[in-house]
């Protein structure tokens, strides 16, 4: 097993890394073939000026895994007083077959030391279901974070 | 009672509002104190150029609430999966001799409406206790967030 960072040649793996675990997660194809087109826009710049890095891990010179970072811009917050970023860990994935092997913790613990040497203190990540339970046991715990979607016809109501 | 648009002046209330939410939510002194020397050094281009938006309430011209806005470069997401972009609400604030009013509601309609106007699709915010039934009340949802702090030692482990 060998482990390398993520490189520009790397753009259509990690795209189909990102579609398969959302297609685990259940999401449905047309939504993951309109996001796909987009990431790979978004990515293709991000992957070049190492925005978005990370790692991959190979068997026999096959991708068999891989786990992606960005540094996010973040205002200064009690969890990080000191630091305007975050890390982020996105698009965590272990081909089936490699599954069960201890991979994906392999991963976060590559990730981890590699946001500690780019002095990052504090990091974020979004858990499938699937994945929650590993993050849990590796220390990571659960936020607040809402969302919503947002209508475009929002009423713009003023205070009276 | 008024309401407007965050402005270059407004650097040091919504220094002070996000100190008092913090506060609020029970953080040590000094870490507000480290956050917020921070924090302002972080705003002050930020609400300069824009990137940092919002509105602020006033009675009789005194400020007595105020919301911030921001769009995060983010890979489209099955959530929004032709943007890269994500809104961001924070830095909610009502002084203490206003509330029970709705003024927080308003101020959450005034955010969606902005972040419509500017074409965006799909936000996230980090709730406190307090806050987090005035948003579901609203329509926003927990997510899968999680978090955790780096050590500087992290094992740099290889895998073998």
């Amino acid at each position: 097993m060998d482990v390398r960072a993520l490189c520009d040649g790397d753009l259509e793996l990690v795209c189909r890394h990102r579609e398969a675990l959302f297609r685990d997660a259940g999401e449905d194809e047309d939504v993951l073939r309109t996001m796909t087109q987009h990431f790979r826009t978004w990515l293709q710049p991000r992957l070049r000026d190492g925005a978005y890095f990370g790692f991959v891990l190979s068997d026999n010179e096959q991708p068999i895994a891989g786990i992606g970072l960005m540094l996010l811009d973040w205002p200064p917050h009690p969890s990080h007083p000191t630091q305007d970023k975050r890390g982020y860990v996105l698009n965590v994935y272990v081909e089936p077959a490699y599954r069960k092997r201890g991979l994906a913790r392999e991963m976060m613990r590559l990730a981890e030391a590699e946001l500690a040497k780019r002095g990052v203190r504090f990091a974020v990540l979004h858990a499938t279901e699937k994945g929650r339970s590993l993050y849990a046991g590796l220390g990571w715990i659960g936020m607040t974070e809402m969302s919503k979607s947002i209508s475009s016809d929002s009423p713009a109501d003023r205070i009276t």
